[in-house]
């Protein structure tokens, strides 16, 4: 285990957090608010502890697997253990267990809030909330790679432990140029959302953070009523899109962006997303309709949620807690589900899925005909055993996690419904659940201990269970 | 396809169907009931069609992969559809659907029942409800094969259709002889278990029926307050020690029998089973103490409610849904687990869950150290990819199986957990699961649709999903 080189990147890395800590900066300052103080103490202290951990560069800068866990599970932990900070200092959330709930919920593009009134909150916090979800969205390491001064090719590692998913996309094999194009497609993205936002006349600063929260598959609300607020059919249309879009695979993305569009929509998981929407959509519509006053607002409705879920966003635009069964089990099942590998949504992929219900078909098969060979074919080439043995070990770890955290949870005595559904939203990075964690619900009755293993469940969802759960594990620390 | 073998060992089997209907028929006799009547007529209705099927002997007796999957799950399905016959014609439980829920409730061990007042049944009735507890436990194949007149080496393919589980017993070499000397030993412990019960001053009657249920881990009560109704600490005491026993694999049971009492101590699977069920006995007590006189009156409880759901039997002494919610979490995840492979429990099965958390910490141990080989061993032997592999389609199926369930459930607008729970309930064949369709509830109120999707359930839990998922393989029929 080359420690150095940990220590050394996870320094680089704060200091960036330290930098980027000037925007809630400015953000206070613009509007008067005292809260600006705590986010210019907070980045100088963070940027020294960076410098001390990053004056002595490494001789050996090669980072191999096991490095790349590391460093990934440690830089989302400090990350979000310091990021909690001017939460906490300026005394706006006094607990720092809920400061630091609210960072990783942040960084992880969860949105699930322990805020009971979130417009009593100084807008610069406002701003690194929502902030936090366009940073994680795009990974952290990501990000670090993009613009770390010296990154070379044996960063691959890193970014592999952080956007592992089961296509190991073609991009990464140049990895700062792909980084540093990735942020500039989703920069641009971002920046037509708010364009957008503000053509149906939402003030800028609203209009920038819920492209934010949209970006990242976020979810963080700024109003009380999330996206109700707003009571536009055009707002809820235009965040609609651009959930959507951004649940899709960037590789996807980028091939739209250099004009391969044949590329784009052959993709077999763009196709069972996509489908998958709409079904949904169609089936809630239906069973929602007597609800509202015609069939196409509960349409408008219903996919914006829809697609707030599977996106693994949060946004809410209406109380899905109302709505018949039927249409709260197809959310609940697409809290699971999740959006496209390697897109900025989180949940357990649709990719995931469709390569393991081909492998079980497949086995099933096999069965039948012993003596045939059957082979597991998706987007368009053969899938390898060992793709499907990570997948699996991947659906095993994902429910002994969840198993283990909904155990814990339920030393608070709440109900079913909303213990299950606690543990679904946050280790699927969605946002708000079921019961008292519902549409109109938040995070602030639970305990500190459930707070504390939800947080572990955002962080284990967003890194795709690998990296959070290797640093328990003794061989990897064994020489 | 063979479909002469087939028709001809469905017509072996419903023959002894009819032939079985001689017993609830004698038991009306006794009664001087008129509910004997249906058994007389409808055991003489099948045994006529099952001459019929078995008239003429096949030529090519061979029975393949194939047909021990079309046989089992037939098998079952004709089984239930003859076997609920009596229930309707004789008006005691007037709709068909309801009268199929629970026959197939009965066969499949589950004990979900649609009565609300069970005692208000006729006795010939009460005795084919329990006593298809005890048919199904032990496999109803297994049954035709131990008694059929000419079962030969190539009927092994049906009992590995109908028991699969991970680990393939080294007792189904000799498949007829293993099968009458399982038989014989489920019958000693059942009868010793009768003898007891009478011991502790229960009628005879209840005694039997009562041990029918313990033995097949089925769970139909014949009293409308389950096994609470004898209120003796005595008979929770015998029927908890008899349901464990019941839930251990019956290849360790046959080594106890034949004195080789290592091998059966050393089983991996029976130590876990044992383990599980004292770690949640002692955490349920220490729970729900509060709520009764002592920590022994608590500790009566919660071992047989562990044990009662861990073996999917589903017999209840105390209305679980009452209790604080981490006992609820503990049993709604019992009912996932189940008993042992090879018992007369359903459920995953412990040796799966095992042999799968295993494979998951080993493939997390090779990401870690790419270059290394890396094997897991379960009950002291290697276990190939293609056993892995089975038990991770087994799971996809499972909760493929679920989530369509579930969805179709709701389309009756009851609430979320009793939703989830008679899911979780049916495809794992415990029995009761908590809200309506909990330890004080039925599955009355369900909707036809409900019911059948439930049955299905029941069905698939108790075949391991493949036999049935296989009959809708096209691949299956095709030459």
């Amino acid at each position: 285990m080359n420690r150095r080189v940990i220590v050394y990147t996870l320094g680089i890395m704060l200091k960036i957090e330290g930098l980027l800590m000037l925007l809630p900066f400015i953000t206070g300052v613009i509007y008067h608010e005292k809260s600006a103080f705590y986010y210019l103490f907070v980045g100088v202290l963070i940027c020294c502890i960076g410098f001390l951990m990053s004056h002595h560069k490494p001789r050996n800068k090669k980072i191999y697997a096991k490095e790349g866990f590391v460093i990934v599970a440690f830089a989302w932990i400090c990350l979000s253990v310091f990021g909690a900070l001017p939460f906490w200092l300026s005394g706006e959330i006094p607990s720092y267990i809920d400061a630091l709930f609210e960072t990783i919920s942040g960084f992880t593009t969860t949105g699930s809030s322990i805020l009971t009134d979130v417009e009593a909150l100084s807008r610069a916090h406002l701003f690194w909330r929502s902030f936090s979800h366009w940073i994680g969205g795009m990974g952290i390491l990501v990000f670090v790679v993009a613009f770390m001064p010296d990154a070379s090719g044996s960063t691959l590692h890193i970014l592999k432990a952080e956007m592992p998913g089961p296509i190991v996309g073609k991009l990464v094999s140049k990895v700062k140029v792909t980084s540093q194009l990735l942020y500039k497609i989703y920069a641009v993205l971002t920046i037509v959302e708010v364009v957008l936002l503000m053509l149906g006349g939402m003030p800028f600063f609203d209009s920038l953070l819920n492209a934010f929260g949209t970006a990242g598959t976020g979810g963080f609300a700024i109003k009380n009523a999330s996206i109700a607020a707003y009571q536009s059919a055009y707002v809820d249309g235009v965040i609609t899109f651009f959930m959507i879009l951004f649940g899709i695979n960037f590789n996807m993305i980028y091939f739209i962006v250099i004009k391969k569009f044949a590329v784009a929509f052959k993709s077999e998981e763009v196709r069972w997303y996509l489908s998958i929407i709409a079904v949904a959509t169609i089936v809630i519509t239906l069973n929602i309709t007597h609800l509202y006053s015609s069939i196409l607002v509960a349409f408008r409705y219903a996919i914006f949620q829809v697609a707030s879920i599977i996106t693994t966003t949060g946004f809410v635009t209406a109380d899905y807690g109302q709505w018949p069964l039927l249409s709260q089990i197809i959310l609940v099942l697409l809290m699971f589900l999740g959006a496209c590998a390697g897109s900025t949504g989180g949940g357990m992929k649709v990719s995931r899925i469709m390569i393991s219900i081909k492998g079980a078909l497949a086995e099933m098969r096999h069965m039948v005909h012993p003596h045939s060979v059957v082979s597991v074919e998706f987007e368009g080439s053969h899938i390898e055993p060992s793709v499907l043995e990570n997948i699996h070990t991947y659906f095993m770890l994902y429910f002994m996690i969840f198993c283990s955290s909904l155990l814990i949870i339920s030393l608070q005595n709440i109900d079913f419904t909303s213990a299950f559904t606690a543990v679904t939203t946050c280790i699927g990075n969605v946002g708000p659940g079921l019961g008292i964690v519902g549409p109109t619900g938040n995070f602030s009755s639970l305990s500190d201990l459930s707070k504390l293993i939800l947080s572990f469940d955002m962080l284990a969802g967003r890194l795709e269970i690998f990296p959070i759960l290797m640093i328990f594990s003794k061989s990897l620390w064994h020489r």
